[in-house]
């Protein structure tokens, strides 16, 4: 449903910029994509909507521009609020526990999969990030049999805030299976999430932006040897 | 206004704590605090109630435990919608950039603080410190002129959101220009925020809250030196 005009400045590859066209489609709000180059040669719209922190995604809603994706997904869910129920539990409780998975996600397990990402070969650094990232994953596991309250989702039954929060790495996280030929969301270690990734990724609203594994592998393989190269990762 | 049983497991000197104080103090919500070691010796309690991590503050509402502090204050005015209006702004743009500030306060320009606070003299690190925490400063100046629409507050005609979660900081503020006899929030500079320094710092929720200089100095000179001592700063 239109309600303004509404752009997103945002890559496919970006994660953070996955999670806002989540939002969007589960939202049924029409948006114009633009492409921009999140890491360097950043446009002059970018660098003027959110001169702060220079960085995708931005969302421009009659021409104001809304920074950092998790206050983004909440001013979409606070603005289009006639399509469809809200992404945040109705629970005051339930809304500060989603709030609080969704900043450890941000703040603590993602580092972890941009070290393993970047590292080369076995070295100390990635086997403590892969440790980390376990530990997450154990957690997260815990805090789905929590919040989805035997359905299918965090959100319940339907896709909502955390399931957003977390499942807008799920590409990386299946780009760092294939390059490095490990299960990082194991059926053993966590069958729960390990079945929520599978619901999660066929929603129609979601699978259109989770981005294609051998794609990815094909961006990741120049983006991670640019990375590697600046140094930016030491 | 009594609404169940609420614990709130701080510490009179962290600014995170304090957030939540005023908060509680503003929507005059009866509660007890507990005043917890935030540094070593953690209180079963603590670890209990915060397991993942481990820190202050921690409300307890019911005996359920919710932790960091912006989302202990959302859960707050989610809860006690009858005791005052919402800390948040009304109109979801607003809200946006509250929660855009809130978010760039504590990870861009509390992390300066923090280095301040520690560095030894006037060495390489205070100094970018100092210049980031100025630009900072800057911002939020600007920030200031454009969400206060002329009032005293960032929220308006009345202390929110991101007034709390800027305001948390005065105490240290007061404490560095104290210990290092600067100016940090500047008349000449600064003029906006220093007029509402005044008037946050004026408001009985809050002046009862931010910790005194005096005391600070006493309690940050033994801190200080422990945290020098176990080389956690480096």
């Amino acid at each position: 449903m239109a309600k303004g005009n509404v752009q997103l400045l945002g890559s496919w590859v970006s994660p953070y910029s996955n999670r806002v066209q989540m939002v969007l489609n589960l939202k049924s709000v029409d948006y114009e994509f633009i492409e921009e180059n999140f890491y360097s040669n950043k446009s002059e719209r970018l660098l003027k909507a959110n001169p702060v922190h220079k960085k995708i995604p931005v969302l421009i809603h009659d021409e104001k521009p809304i920074c950092e994706s998790l206050v983004i997904i909440q001013y979409i869910d606070d603005v289009w609020t006639e399509n469809g129920p809200s992404i945040l539990p109705s629970d005051p409780y339930d809304r500060a526990i989603a709030r609080f998975w969704a900043a450890y996600i941000d703040d603590k397990w993602f580092p972890c999969i941009w070290v393993i990402l970047l590292s080369d070969g076995a070295d100390a650094k990635k086997t403590a990030a892969l440790e980390e990232f376990n530990k997450g994953l154990a957690l997260l596991e815990d805090a789905f049999i929590k919040c989805s309250k035997g359905q299918k989702f965090f959100g319940g039954d339907k896709i909502g805030y955390l399931d957003i929060a977390l499942g807008c790495f799920l590409g990386l996280v299946r780009l760092i299976q294939k390059m490095d030929n490990i299960s990082l969301i194991d059926e053993s270690k966590s069958p729960n999430l390990f079945k929520w990734a599978q619901h999660f990724s066929d929603d129609d609203a979601i699978k259109v932006v989770i981005p294609e594994t051998e794609k990815l592998l094909e961006f990741a393989k120049v983006f991670v040897a640019q990375v590697k190269a600046s140094g930016i990762n030491k």
